[in-house]
């Protein structure tokens, strides 16, 4: 067995680094903020740090706002990483609402002795998502916790944006009659997050479909306004999870068909050996939407013609009972009209 | 030596319960919506709960946010805990740049095994804390780690808020001629906090400073408008960090006395026994503020007439050079005129 490569203490985050002295003022200039703005090398900072951020300016829109924690174990998976997912995740809620995101603010919570190219890594990561998001990081805090007190890193972002107008999407707000829509195969990320995981090292070829969904979702609202009555995105807890809330805060019953839903088949097959349902798994780069029925069509054509929505189909429709719960048709038989004569004849 | 008492496992944060599924939804219903919101027991969301909050209107007003992570260990401790903390300092964050704090995010991470009676006492702190500052929680976020990848539970609060009219205040500020004023003295929360541990255990009064700050922000505001420089809350790091964070952002040197600096004799005595330079403990509940000497007897009267300013004293000033550098003159003898025939005339 060979001995690991002697550790250097200044390639480590110290407790100083959390400490809001010189260790911290050096972790910001040197590290962080290139990182974070994507210019590279260490340098001083062009403007003071305030204690607070001065947001952009929202005109008349409503002023959005949403805030995520992430503990993504391991840190780096197929397809992303702590970093982006925390972007997106964020970015996304705000999408939701029918909203442009337009600023970050970005807390990290970090365990003393990580190792600063790790740090760097996922900063970096942040700030390339963020920009390819179009969205500014305005503000932020580090603390840094003793050894064996957190998991490597936390990172919680907040979101802002505003809502764009015309759209006004709730919860609360599916309808009877409304079609369901899906942007994308669901399972990706979950199963990429557990695949790579020691515990179940399975071999597969999944990546996470983290992304932003945001010009989705402008893209849906300028073909169905508000007709786009609900968006989600189903992350923590799946599909199962979104479609349930959307039933009970709305009063109404959603029915969905499975084999309308696509699941890649590598999912599937993870899923089977993990005993998972893939309508429970966390996905972080698909949104469902409930469309009033005249504009599905549209906004099903909108969503396919957009980076991200390709794959987009019609999962189900939302009936007025019983309220509050998801069902899935499993299993359908076309009925067929009678072709002749059935039994003897009764009447 | 007892047993002790046996646990039941429903008194305990699950990991369950930061799925995103039932659990989780009950953990909400249940739990923390009834203590952030102090209506008391359990019972169903009036709301559906959104991806995203919609903050309030801020008309022309600046938009300002703020985030922090807290990371308290112990979590209660003489003056407060982490719930109030977590509120105070991003409230504070917000009146430093001359804002009033209106609405709050609020992210925690939870590890697994956490007592419910814990999440429910610090909730109801948040809450409590919120309300008396005057302010909202409008969103969240809840995740739970497994058993020993967190202590216990850390916080990440951000605050919004819109710049007072008239207002504008920024490190970068300061000028040569302004004087420094301190809204109350130093060093109770760092030493409180301290006094707790059992590593130190040292018998003491203290109880930290933790408060919301912005009705003094107004008031100093009101009394001097723009002549109001420079607001900083010397949080972690203590006041020699803000004081040089001021004093590189805006190129000047900044002169403290240190005879006018409010100690208390048992922050004063618990830092002798820690070895600990009081400057640089972390406060919770006061401010430093630079103000265009003209305007500052003005701005000091309306501290001393708010409620936690009433200790405020001038404690420097502002010099231009050596810029970016801050001393404090620790022993000051009075030069006086000679009074009669020096030495051998000379001239």
């Amino acid at each position: 067995m060979e001995c690991p490569p002697p550790v250097d203490e200044t390639d480590l985050v110290l407790l100083g680094h959390g400490a809001g002295g010189r260790l911290s003022a050096e972790l910001l200039d040197d590290l962080l903020l290139p990182a974070l703005s994507g210019t590279g090398g260490p340098g001083r900072r062009a403007v003071p740090l305030e204690d607070a951020a001065v947001l952009p300016a929202t005109g008349a829109a409503e002023l959005l706002a949403s805030t995520d924690c992430f503990v993504a174990s391991p840190l780096f998976f197929p397809g992303g990483d702590i970093g982006s997912l925390a972007v997106h995740g964020s970015v996304n809620d705000v999408a939701m609402m029918g909203g442009r995101p337009t600023a970050l603010a970005v807390a990290l919570i970090l365990e003393e002795g990580l190792p600063l190219k790790i740090l760097d890594r996922v900063a970096r990561s942040v700030g390339t998502a963020a920009r390819d998001a179009g969205v500014a990081v305005v503000t932020g805090d580090t603390q840094v916790v003793n050894r064996g007190a957190a998991d490597q890193m936390f990172i919680t972002t907040t979101a802002f944006g505003t809502r764009l107008p015309g759209m006004r999407t709730s919860a609360a707000y599916a309808q009877p009659g409304d079609t369901v829509l899906l942007s994308g195969p669901i399972g990706l990320h979950g199963t990429a997050v557990l695949s790579t995981r020691e515990v179940h090292g399975f071999e597969s070829e999944i990546a996470s479909d983290t992304r932003p969904l945001h010009h989705l979702v402008r893209a849906m609202g300028a073909a169905g306004g508000a007709a786009v009555h609900v968006l989600r995105d189903p992350s923590r807890g799946g599909l199962a999870t979104s479609l349930n809330e959307i039933a009970r805060d709305s009063a109404v019953s959603v029915e969905i068909e499975e084999a309308a839903i696509p699941v890649p088949e590598a999912v599937a097959t993870a899923c089977d050996l993990l005993g998972l349902d893939v309508l429970q798994v966390a996905n972080a780069g698909c949104l469902v939407a409930f469309v009033a029925a005249p504009q599905a069509e549209a906004v099903l054509a909108a969503m396919r013609a957009t980076p991200g929505g390709e794959a987009a189909v019609a999962i189900g429709r939302v009936r007025d009972w019983p309220a509050g719960q998801v069902t899935m048709v499993a299993v359908r038989h076309v009925v067929e009209m009678p072709t002749g004569e059935q039994f003897p004849r009764i009447c």
